[in-house]
């Protein structure tokens, strides 16, 4: 019988991803769009790390290799995390595995259908998007604006039971930037330990911090007991469309990972991998800049944003977007994503993508250059002031 | 409860890149290996497809890009369907996903747990390794190496039960390198029209045919109904490690594939999209010329694998492996394989990694260096006479 599998009901995707293909075609037919929808940024992948690709393909390093990622490129994470975690990993815990799919194979290693699996509301969507079409029931810990949308460890606890079987933490935080505290860290560790489940640390940002510390959990088990750390590439070295990252891990999980990854994937492209080792043993100085210019341009977006009636924008502590609370505009989050978009052409990502908690928020990514945030944020004043405007006069009139 | 999910006992990878690994790690302590088990070449990427990449990078094409495809790479999917399929596929029906990927995701989005999903036995090993941990039943199709190894539709139309939701096929065949006639691919194709069932028609060697035509299933229905086209650049193109491939199929399979990989992967980077591009609209006799050298050394490996007690081979038609008959070594296709790696260090797949049918034959790719191949043989003949000399030896003293 000609039928789709029942996954397919839950395949939903990542909602910033579907809205870039919507407005991609508005574009296609002549209508000027600014991009605030993506964790991708307006800047160049560094050229060190371009010219260290270049020479592989010229050594043609275009074929396959071992499946868990070259001997090179694993040490180079392991000597990463020696200096940046304070652990030094064993290779056999260590794959080279895009950080999207890390999750979705971390959450189908551990998971059966029908478990449960503990992150914040709002969350992460690739998580909502994994657990939804692997029939893994999602149990979100709300996490507010008033507690600068930090993980409070108690909240956790409560909503373990006995089908929870893998908690999720994401410092600092997409989508509010939330950059936990090293406590904070350490006491989400202990309730994963005390109730014997695993942790997936998604420490994609870590290098995207303004003037705070990134604490991992992997420091708690050296990740031999329970905790998965992922990182990548996309983020902190400006490398989105590589696809590289990997997961540093138990063996046993790590070893199905790997073989997950055989199985649909072979391997993560050589040249590629090469990048990674460039990107981690190559000049740090200009990744660092990078990361300065993008607090720049966080500032110069939340002031801008802070201008806006209607909207009140806090600084964020580290990744590279703003969360926005809209409410005293009026409209959902939904209402006002469609809105910026329709009078001012401006994407963004409504919060709720993110779970219901993000409701009253959207999200913007701030590394645009200064005159595209300024032109965005210029044009979003005008068509808020004048709803506002009118929404004024309309509720007056109601009197 | 940190335990492992159900489907991690059914993740069995890919038993080449098992062997690879394995194999590696005894190179690393010293020893000299003759690769035969990859479906990979010892020849370069042509040098056009890599320049495609480089000028790529140096435009820093590195950013998300849309998860279906770029635009002018799925075009050129379409221009290369209708010159060489005879259909034009909507865009819509078309999808940039690695070849590997195409496998898991159609099986996962068309076959629940328990359902039935018909192959050859021998078939290629991802098959094998995506149903094991999807939980769906593979259901073999016995093909026997007097009938060339083709298959028989009969043979497929009575193991189809209320049960069955895809059909796959693969021709040219790994391993057995069997291509389907035009009349065997329009019986097989009514099959699945009767039963209302998937067809996912796995061309990935199409360009790799010596002296015969690939017929494709995609003609009969334009994949509009039921089948699904997988190709890629891996084989005809050179391009193992490069990772990248796609699918055909009705609108309604490939948006949920797209989805499921913009939900696992986001995207295809870039840069390798424009080398997919450079390999379908470049210079294509460069391309047809190393196919007739892939011919030339599946000659000399027949050739040589005839002169070896204990072995008989055919020509096969496609793709670039060899299957020979070991039976008359008296040994196992594990046992040969252990026997050639620790007595000639020659490398290979056993014939029952692509199922019980495989049992009395071993897969040997041939895209090797022409001394390579004289080498090879000439220690597998020395380990196999002296080792057939003594079995004989055993045997009169038996009489």
């Amino acid at each position: 019988m000609r039928e789709l599998a029942t996954i397919t009901e839950g395949i939903i995707g990542q909602p910033m991803f579907n809205i870039f293909k919507k407005v991609n075609e508005m574009e296609r037919s002549g209508r000027k769009v600014y991009h605030f929808e993506l964790g991708d940024s307006d800047f160049k992948s560094h050229l060190h790390i371009r010219e260290a690709t270049k020479d592989a393909l010229d050594r043609d390093e275009t074929h396959y290799v071992e499946h868990v990622g070259i001997l090179e490129l694993r040490r180079a994470i392991a000597d990463h995390a020696e200096e940046h975690l304070r652990f030094r990993p064993g290779l056999n815990q260590v794959v080279v595995i895009p950080a999207n799919a890390v999750i979705d194979f971390v959450i189908r290693c551990v998971a059966d259908p029908g478990n449960e699996v503990v992150f914040s509301d709002p969350g992460f969507s690739t998580y909502i998007a994994v657990v939804s079409y692997a029939g893994v029931k999602w149990v979100g810990v709300p996490t507010k604006e008033e507690d600068a949308f930090h993980l409070d460890p108690d909240e956790i606890a409560k909503r373990i039971t006995d089908k929870t079987r893998l908690l999720i933490i994401n410092t600092p935080n997409n989508p509010t930037g939330a950059v936990l505290s090293k406590e904070e860290v350490e006491a989400i560790y202990k309730v994963a330990e005390e109730r014997d489940i695993f942790l997936l640390s998604d420490e994609i940002y870590s290098r995207v911090v303004y003037g705070k510390v990134h604490h991992s959990a992997g420091v708690h088990d050296k990740c031999k007991e329970r905790t998965i750390v992922l990182n990548g590439f996309s983020k902190g070295y400006s490398m989105p469309g590589w696809r590289l990252g990997y997961a540093i891990g138990p063996e046993d999980v790590i070893e199905k990972m790997g073989m997950l990854f055989q199985t649909i994937y072979t391997c993560a492209p050589p040249f590629i991998q090469r990048a990674g080792i460039a990107a981690l043993k190559g000049n740090q100085q200009v990744i660092e800049e990078r990361i300065e210019k993008f607090r720049m341009l966080r500032d110069l977006l939340v002031e801008r944003l802070n201008e806006i009636p209607g909207i009140s924008c806090p600084a964020p502590d580290g990744a590279y977007y703003v969360f926005p609370n809209i409410r005293d505009t009026g409209m959902s989050s939904a209402e006002f994503a469609d809105f910026v978009l329709e009078r001012a052409g401006v994407t963004l990502v409504p919060g709720t993508c993110f779970g219901t908690h993000g409701e009253g928020h959207v999200r913007m990514s701030f590394t645009k250059e200064p005159e595209i945030i300024e032109e965005a944020c210029a044009r979003m004043k005008d068509a808020l002031s004048e709803f506002m405007s009118g929404t004024e006069e309309r509720e007056t009139a109601k009197l």
